[in-house]
């Protein structure tokens, strides 16, 4: 039985960091960008559109961003939507079945319950958080130079990833993202010595 | 620096015996009933009082469970849980410095962040969850006979605990009980095996 890892978490925590710690730890596939090239060599979705909207880019957001019509055809719209949904289902579906391996965000907590409980994979939900203080000093501390963001603005950056975050989560699932009884463990990446950390951890899974 | 590991639980979730096993594990000293009973040594309560009101017996119930009148004097009675806090934040401040410890419950997470702030303990704050049938399982395979709650009673009886549970801590810290920013780690112990596990959660502490 595959042991899969799933890597949901708050922006700037780490948890991306996490999860590629404990695939190098554990000698298992780790992915996350993979998901979205995937989806594209599946579909015909062009790779911004399907990065964007796999990382809870606001739909209407997107809409405007990209210069279209809001009186574009609605139905359409949601047909997109699904078409996306489904291929996203079958790659993380099928990267789950394929081997042992550490999957970052993008729902596959949700997508991978179904084959957890017909016991073809055993499924680790993991939910990282940390404070803001830490979160924002993190996000401070690694943002390039062209970016250039005050401590306001990287505040309000963060805040607006977490809600789309959040936003895609509960449109796909039903469910509320960050609500503990969807993960199996959450861990406080707050001053976390990652190195230190991540091989101990492993060994739960 | 001690190392001061806190269990805070979803009742029926099993997280005094994690934190029985983590102190075994750990070979470290585990502190749950010794709290009320060092609470009782210091002051003049009665055990039972002691007991109850530290596990989050509703203040008002207890009153009327005693059989007070409810026109009692309202400030001696406040006067009375504030010599319990203090009398409580002394006991477990002494536990966490004597000793590496686990201590189960009582505020225990939030009475110790001064020590870990000051850098006079090392602080893993643990909360313990899992799903309401796993929970309603666990609870009534370890009921009395003298209990004998049907399953609907038992799930009442499951909510109101945590209800108890969650008025107390909020009461005693301003903080939302369960809310992941206030712990370190929180653990799904669903269908956990916990013999399996805890050896292996031992080692991130």
């Amino acid at each position: 039985m595959n042991k899969v890892i799933t890597i949901s978490r708050e922006f700037g925590s780490g948890g991306r960091e996490l999860g590629f710690r404990l695939a190098e730890e554990l000698k298992i596939a780790y992915y996350d960008k993979e998901i979205v090239t995937s989806i594209v060599k599946d579909t015909d979705f062009a790779e911004e559109f399907v990065r964007e909207m796999t990382n809870g880019k606001n739909r209407m957001m997107y809409q405007i961003s990209i210069g279209q019509s809001l009186n574009v055809n609605v139905d359409y719209q949601i047909q997109q939507m699904q078409r996306l949904i489904k291929a996203q289902t079958e790659v993380i579906r099928e990267m789950a079945r394929k081997s042992d391996c550490v999957i970052v965000g993008r729902c596959s907590d949700y997508i991978l319950q179904e084959l957890a409980e017909e016991k073809e994979i055993k499924l680790y939900r993991i939910f990282v958080y940390a404070d803001m203080d830490f979160r924002l000093k993190r996000c401070m501390a690694r943002s390039t130079e062209e970016e250039n963001y005050t401590e306001k603005e990287m505040l309000r950056q963060i805040k607006r990833v977490d809600r789309e975050r959040a936003a895609y989560y509960e449109d796909y699932t039903f469910q509320r993202w960050g609500e503990r009884h969807n993960y199996d463990y959450m861990i406080n990446s707050s001053n976390m010595d990652m190195a230190e950390t991540a091989p101990k951890l492993a060994k739960i899974f």
